[in-house]
C-alpha cells in the first residue's frame, strides 16, 4: 500500500508556465490562431504534463495487460476464456491488431500477464506478473481479495516505472481478457451510479439474449458484493479484474513521472475511473483516445471530463485506438516545435475584420 | 475540354471482386468481426478503388493548390491577399503546418500556383500553372471565363498525372488562397440550393460584422451571376476559383487512375462538389478527412454521401486534416495485410452466444 500512496502523492498538477509558453508559441505560428483546433489544445496539455514548453516524443510504448475473469463462466462473452492466452501468444508473435498499429506508430508493445488463468510459456517479451489465475466469479462473491486489488495496482506502477528506465515519452494502455467488458460495466455502474443497462454493451458480439444475461449477471454481482463507490479499491476488489487494476497502476505511475497516458477504450476507461477515484488530479494526465462502441464509455469519460479524439466505431481493445492517437499526439507536438512563426516566415498577421469590411 | 471528357470517361466503378476479397480477409483476422469499425470499411473501400485485394501505400503526396480571389477586395477575409504568396513561400521553405504534418505522414508536398495574384519567384519545387493573376471579383461579374474554368480543371488533371509518374499510391488535396472560403460557400449554395447563411462561416476568423458582410457579398454574387446548378463548370466559372478548379481536376485525374483521394476541408469539399457534379461516380474514390469548423462542410459532404473520419475542430486548410488521415488509411491497410488470421495464430473463433449463455 505504501508504493501506491507514495505514487499518488507524487502526482502533481499541470505546469502552467510550460502551458503558457506553448500557448504563446501556438499563437505565433503561421496559421490563424486556433485553426488547428484540438491539435493545438493537445500540444498545450502535453506541455503541462511534461513541464516542457516544447515537448518531444521519442520513446513510445503500448502496455497491454491480460487477465482472465471468473465471471466469463456465466456466458457473458461470445468467446471462450481460452482465447485470452491464445491472443497473448498472438501479441508475442506480432500478429494482432495492436502489433500492427503500434508498429505503424513506432511504439513498442509491452505484454503483461496480470492474471491469465493458464500458465503461459515463458517468452523473452512476456512480463509475467500474475496476481492470480483469473479472478473469481463476482456474480457469487468478490472477484479478488483487498490485498490482490492493491497488488494489481502496485504491479502496474512497477511495470510502467521499469519501462521508464528503457525510455518512455508517452504510454498507451491496452487490455486483453475474455469477458472483461463485464467487470468494466460493473465498475462504471458502481462508481458513477448509472444503471447497469445504460453502461452495458455487447462486448465482442453478444446477441440480445446474451446481453440480457450479461446485465442480469452484473446486477447480481453488484447486489451480492455491494462495492463502496467512495472506495475505488473496494470496487476493484469486488467486481474488477487484475488487468484493470494493473492498468490503473500504469496510469498513476506514468502521471507521477509526468509521462502522458493515452487511454484506449472501455476497459482502459474503467481502469481510469478506478485510478482517478484514487487521485482526481490524474485526469489531467490522461488523453482519451477514442469513443468506443461500448455504450458505457461516454458516461465514464464524461465523469472524468475527458473528450475522445477519434470516433471510428472501434470496439477491439488491446490499445488499438490509443496506438492511432499516439501518432496524433506526436503530430500535435511537431506542429508546435517545427512550424515557422509569422516573423520567421515574413507572413502578415490578421487584420481587424471590422476595418477590412 | 477533350482531356476533361476523356478523364471522366476513364473513371470506373469500385472493383467488387477486390472488395469481397478484402472483406473476407478482414473477417478471418484475429479480432471480433467488425471490431475495427471504420478502419475495416476503409481498407475494403481502398481495395475497391485500387482493384487490389491487399493494397499497399508507398508513395504519398499532398497537392496544395494556391490561388487568389478578386472577391477578397470586399473584405471577406481577416487576412490581406498578400498572405497567399507569403504562405506559398512558407510551403516551399517547409515551415507551414502542412509541411510538418505531411512529413509526419511521410508524404511529399506538391505546391502549385494555380492563380496567385503576384508573380512568384521561381523555385525548383514550385509548379507554376497560373490560369490568371487571381480571379475577378464575383460580386460584380463572373470570377473567370468558361475557358479558364475548363483549363483550371484540366491543369489539375495534368498535375496529378505528372505526380503519378513519380509514384503515387494515395493523394491528399490542400488549398491556399486568402478569401477562398467565400467562393467555396458560393459553390455550395449554388450546387445544393442551401441558403447562403447555412453554408457561410467565419473562415480564418471574421467577427460578426465581417460575417454579415461576407454573406451579403455571396448573395450579391449569386444574384449577379446566376450560376446554373446543373452545370458545375458554369458554377466554377461564375463564383469559383482557380485552385478550386485545379483541385477538382486532381480528384478526377486520380480517380481515373484508381488512386484514392483524401479530401481535406471546406475548400477541397467545394472542389469535390464541382468534380462529383461532373462525374457522380467519383464520390466512391474520395475519402473525407475531417469535419471542418466551417458550417457548410457537413452539408456538402452529406450531398456526396461522405462521412469524415476525424473531427478535431480544424479550420486551417492546406491539406492539414487530409495529411493526418493519410496515416489512418495506411494503418487500415496494414491491419488488412499484416494481421494474423485465426487459423494462422491458432486462436479460437467466436461461439454462438445463445449456447454460451
Amino acid at each position: 500500500m505504501n508504493r501506491l500512496k507514495q505514487t499518488i502523492a507524487r502526482i502533481g498538477t499541470l505546469n502552467e508556465q510550460a502551458m503558457a509558453a506553448a500557448r504563446a508559441r501556438q499563437d505565433s505560428l503561421t496559421k490563424p490562431q486556433g485553426s488547428l483546433g484540438r491539435l493545438e489544445e493537445l500540444s498545450v496539455r502535453v506541455a503541462g504534463i511534461t513541464g516542457e514548453a516544447l515537448p518531444s516524443i521519442r520513446d513510445k510504448a503500448v502496455i497491454v495487460m491480460a487477465g482472465d475473469h471468473g465471471v466469463a463462466s456465466e456466458g457473458v462473452s461470445a468467446y471462450p476464456s481460452e482465447v485470452t492466452p491464445q491472443m497473448v501468444y498472438n501479441f508475442l508473435r506480432g500478429g494482432a491488431a495492436i502489433n500492427v498499429l503500434a508498429r505503424h506508430a513506432g511504439a513498442r508493445v509491452v505484454v503483461v500477464d496480470m492474471g491469465v488463468a493458464a500458465d503461459l510459456e515463458p517468452h523473452p517479451h512476456l512480463l509475467v506478473r500474475k496476481i492470480g489465475h483469473g479472478t473469481k466469479n463476482f456474480a457469487s462473491g468478490p472477484a479478488m481479495t483487498p490485498d490482490e486489488a492493491v497488488k494489481s495496482v502496485e504491479t502496474g506502477i512497477e511495470v510502467v516505472e521499469a519501462e521508464m528506465a528503457r525510455g518512455l515519452d508517452i504510454v498507451a494502455t491496452g487490455d486483453m481478457g475474455i469477458g472483461n467488458t463485464t467487470p468494466s460495466s460493473a465498475i462504471v455502474a458502481a462508481m458513477t451510479g448509472a444503471s447497469v443497462e445504460s453502461v452495458t454493451g455487447r462486448g465482442t458480439g453478444l446477441d440480445d439474449r446474451g446481453l440480457r444475461n450479461k446485465i442480469q449477471i452484473i446486477k447480481r454481482g453488484l447486489e451480492t458484493n455491494r462495492p463502496d463507490p467512495e472506495d475505488p479499491l473496494d470496487v476493484l476488489a469486488k467486481v474488477g479484474g487484475f488487468e484493470i487494476g494493473g492498468l490503473a497502476g500504469v496510469m498513476l505511475g506514468a502521471a507521477a513521472n509526468r509521462v502522458p497516458v493515452v487511454i484506449d477504450g472501455f476497459i482502459s476507461g474503467a481502469a481510469a475511473l478506478i485510478a482517478t477515484g484514487l487521485c482526481p488530479r490524474l485526469a489531467d494526465f490522461l488523453i482519451a483516445a477514442h469513443n468506443s462502441v461500448e455504450i458505457g464509455h461516454r458516461i465514464l469519460l464524461g465523469r472524468m471530463g475527458l473528450e475522445p479524439l477519434i470516433d471510428l466505431n472501434l470496439r477491439l481493445g488491446e490499445g488499438t485506438g490509443a496506438a492511432l492517437v499516439i501518432s496524433m499526439v506526436e503530430a500535435a507536438l511537431k506542429v508546435l516545435a517545427e512550424m515557422a512563426t509569422f516573423s520567421e516566415a515574413g507572413v502578415s498577421e490578421a487584420v481587424e475584420t471590422a476595418e477590412a469590411g
